[in-house]
């Protein structure tokens, strides 16, 4: 990996950039370093490293570091110090490889790259494996690219995935703003080393039934010497899970019981075990290992998608990482999982994941017990870029292109009328397709309700919502309107959102037409974000990248998606996580119904995906 | 990795040939296979999985195969049998992925690479990473490249190592037959994803002291995205073994002892454990696992060295994984040890080492108790290659071109007067160093003995032997004489050998300075070989390919090399495997006296390689 990384120090008094050199160039210098011909720029003594290869916790030990990779790992350093080199005393604290996040859509924050970074690297995050699937399917190939440059410019060690569901489930189920196939897949990869995959292929009856696109993206990406990331949601004892891996796809994140992993695992896949903000799967999935003894090797831990608001409250990789320990991991073992597992999974190993001579030198230190998995400072590539909680760095902004900052082409602004839902009788009751929402999970319910018609209007009441998809990449006027279960709203509420996975429309729920059209008005002219209108006002996070992410700093953002979470609250949406669990139901490939521009989708282990009727 | 691999069944009812092709190319056929719309070209079926990603033995697993690649991998195959499939009922037997030898000098087995194959195969060794480092010291890259042909034409995953010190410690102290650096190491890389690593960097002090040649061959190594490979024989506790580990080397084979083993790991390498003909180290290597708790990860089996006898009379990594298993590992582990962990330490796990849908398909059966590591069937890309030991594909033979097979250039026939050690006096006694063997172990000792002198000749006598290189690559005539303790004969005897690491000119030893001329004599009219004569005759090895290895079928060169450990033998050298630890004694960069064509070279730890006087 070849990238360029900038920041200025936050004291102001210099700028410094620097670069991840390749490990080849850094040889004769770290080498010189280590044997003391040459000071190091950084050691850091006497603390307690974290061995995530041996599997170790070694008392006493010390590290140098020169420039951006590690030169020394050893008793003793006193022979590397020189002038200029920053001396930091572990006295006694754990010295930990930076942790790895092997599946992150970093969309899913609202934040920006940079300003997902400035969250995350306090919290003891060093690099990741991101999937820019959410802007890509906004505005494809181009996207993923904009967001790769903006990573290069943070102290991450960031790779990125090439999203390879765009759209995630065929143009004729939903409209997006781009679509990605093996030529796109294939270009991606010849922007550098840190392209690193085929971000996770949702499209997995598409794989097994042998769709010519899909086998295509997998084969370039194989072909371009790169791994390929699942997404199977079939059960674990399904016979075409083995299909699914004969295709060349080596890891999976839609793991919720330890059976999903172990199956993986046996099959030669790495099982990635999620603590989203919204779907808790970590608890079930690492008994894997602590129940059933399975190999850990080949278990990771992400996060997938987390927003700002649980980011800044719970943590990330830190969280989930405790959050592993607390369910009865090795502390030890729980590092291997967030480190040396996630890197070797990606080939990367020999750069990250482990405090090794020669490795990029990020590290953490930690303070209290282990399974405290308590940050007091984070270095990447050399530099120590946070401490206590606190950026110590300050990291240069990025800035979007204009057509990005304006990317909600509605064909008309919504009013009341369009969210009514005509019935074919005058008066009686429909057997009508319910979604219903499963709080902390991903998937769906399908429920069959006989819902009352008046003046050939169907009566969408009795706790039930709205929900509706308006097209807004093309401005077709593509619209769809449904029903929906378990929003819990207890007074007249409406929320709207352009961030709708995967296609990005605009997605609105509610219980009042007018306010539904006012939501859905409030995030077209704000070029996106997020809107819940009550009896009592409107609270709006704008989202003005590609509808996805915010402008704001890490902290506005979260305070703002906050808001959001308090006003559905307020209103009677209490679920876990409750602006990205509704963001997902227009996700066209998970079980069991769903709602897209073009209608309601319903996807089946049995029959695979379909759109169907809203009346049965 | 895109290797041709063609062999002949032995029925001669039909010619087969095929290809190792890249899984990219596969991917169609084998999910196609797997869902049932195409027949498995072979299936095993009711075996017990040796699943070496989760750790565990699964019961009433079946494989289906389609060429030379994996396509399913569970409890039901009968939707893949068709038409021309081969069924093979496991009927309970434990089915394993094939063995890999993470570090094997094909040339110690003294056989061709295709005989070598022949050897392996039936004991279950599926592929390997070889360094032909032998050859590479008499042809330079003509003669790994020939080899590497040679390879491609076998059923193995064979994968070649490029030498990384020709000469192994400078010209400065031997003459070889050929010289490479990082120009040719980066050619190499060249020829295909086959070459796939740089080979033991046994100049290791040339590495810690930044010796401009040795750092170029890494970093060309690490710019080609390949892996070094390396050699360390300081102490584990030494301080340079992380300075070692700071320019890139990520793998060693001389750990001797445990903490060699955890050092190296706790350093990022992976520690190979080797249980050679000679070289016993496997019962205290696998202590840092079995009694220290090593995280066994990044612990390899390998064997090194191995001879034909060896193969023949105990077997090969087979051998080996059931040594390990009887010091106290888990079998699942010690098939980790010698599958996965391998396949990882070279990046080539989507490849081979385990038993998963997209593998290649190397697989054996074993029967018994997967403890006694019994194989009783080979697959080797989907081919049934062996059967209860016997080969049951036979290979196409390789022909060396005519210059490999004379390359034994003497300035004359040596004759007695050669190997008198001339004294600066007349009479007396000189205090003189002398080469001790040591048993069972690569390392050899310096002694300081009184020898006496008469007419002005050194007086070897006592149970020494005299020790001599002649020059045999370029006809210089260079020689030199020494003293060597340990050899144990009882009666006039010598050998000759132009095996003899790492230049590999003539080394001749004995008691007897008219049967060295003659023992001499016997290999250079051979073109290469091993001779011993003592007073019942004349035990001769020929080793025509590069002085190295025979032209003959495995069982006739295990039968010839039997035949020269039995002569030295009888006539009292009753060292373990003492030809291969005789062939080492000219290796002049592994502590602590060598001898080479330009005379006695001393190498320790704290001063380095040089070159010493005989008196001292």
């Amino acid at each position: 990996m070849e990238v360029d990384v900038y920041w200025i120090e936050s004291e102001g008094v210099r700028d410094m950039s620097f670069i991840r050199k390749p490990l080849a160039d850094c040889v004769p210098e770290l080498v010189a370093t280590a044997r003391g011909d040459l000071p190091a720029t950084l050691v850091i003594t006497g603390g307690r490293l974290v061995n995530v290869c041996s599997g170790e916790i070694l008392e006493g030990m010390s590290v140098a570091v020169q420039g951006g990779r590690i030169a020394y790992v050893g008793k003793d350093v006193s022979h590397m110090i020189g002038e200029g080199t920053r001396v930091i005393e572990a006295a006694g604290r754990y010295i930990a490889p930076g942790l790895l996040d092997g599946h992150c859509h970093i969309e899913s924050t609202q934040l920006t790259v940079t300003e997902f970074a400035r969250a995350v690297l306090p919290l003891g995050t060093t690099g990741g494996f991101f999937d820019a699937h959410e802007i890509a399917n906004v505005f494809g190939l181009k996207g993923i690219r904009l967001m790769l440059e903006e990573m290069r410019g943070t102290p991450l060690a960031a790779y990125m995935q090439v999203a390879s569901c765009v759209p995630s489930a065929g143009p004729e189920f939903e409209t997006t703003g781009a679509s990605i196939g093996p030529e796109e897949v294939a270009e991606a990869y010849t922007w550098g080393e840190d392209v690193i995959a085929l971000g996770e292929v949702m499209n997995f009856p598409g794989v097994v039934y042998g769709d010519s696109k899909m086998l295509g993206e997998i084969q370039a990406t194989l072909r371009a010497g790169r791994v390929v990331d699942g997404h199977f949601t079939w059960p674990a004892d399904d016979w075409r899970l083995p299909v699914y891996a004969a295709a060349g796809v080596t890891g999976d994140h839609e793991c919720v019981t330890a059976e999903d992993v172990i199956e993986r695992v046996r099959l030669g896949m790495y099982a990635q075990m999620r603590r989203g903000s919204a779907w808790h799967d970590v608890a079930k999935t690492i008994t894997a290992h602590t129940e059933h003894g399975l190999d850990p090797r080949r278990m990771l831990l992400v996060t997938d998608d987390r927003s700002s608001e649980s980011l800044r409250d719970e943590g990330h990789m830190d969280f989930v990482v405790r959050h592993a320990i607390s369910q009865g991991v090795k502390p030890v073992t729980a590092f291997q999982m967030a480190t040396i597992n996630t890197a070797e999974r990606f080939g990367v190993a020999r750069d990250i994941g482990s405090i090794t001579p020669g490795s990029c030198a990020d590290m953490i230190l930690l303070d209290g017990n282990l399974a405290d998995v308590h940050v007091v400072m984070t270095i990447a590539a050399g530099v120590v870029v946070a401490e206590n909680g606190i950026m110590t760095a300050s990291l240069a902004p990025y800035t979007y292109p204009g057509e990005v900052l304006a990317s909600v082409h509605l064909l008309k602004l919504p009013v009341a009328e369009d969210f009514v839902i005509h019935a074919p009788l005058e008066s009686g009751s429909l057997s009508t397709r319910v979604i219903r929402v499963i709080e902390n999970h991903v998937e769906t319910e399908e429920l069959i309700l006989d819902l009352p018609v008046a003046e050939g209007r169907l009566q969408v009441g009795n706790g039930l919502c709205k929900i509706a998809v308006l097209e807004r990449h093309k401005g077709t006027g593509n619209k769809s309107v449904g029903v929906v279960a378990g929003i819990g709203f207890h007074e007249p509420a409406a929320i709207a959102m352009t961030v709708a996975h995967d296609s990005h429309n605009v997605l609105v729920i509610g219980n009042d037409d007018e306010l539904m059209a006012q939501a859905a008005g409030a995030v077209a002219e704000a070029q996106g974000g997020v809107a819940v209108i009550t009896g009592t006002g409107t609270t709006l996070f704008p989202l003005a990248i590609a509808g996805l992410m915010s402008t704001q700093p890490f902290e506005i953002a979260a305070a703002q998606s906050a808001a959001v979470s308090k006003a559905l609250y307020d209103s009677g949406c209490t679920l876990n996580y409750a602006f990205m669990t509704l963001s997902l139901l227009a996700l066209a490939v998970i079980p069991t119904l769903r709602i897209s521009d073009k209608g309601l989708v319903r996807i089946s282990p049995e029959e695979g995906i379909g759109l169907v009727s809203l009346f049965v």
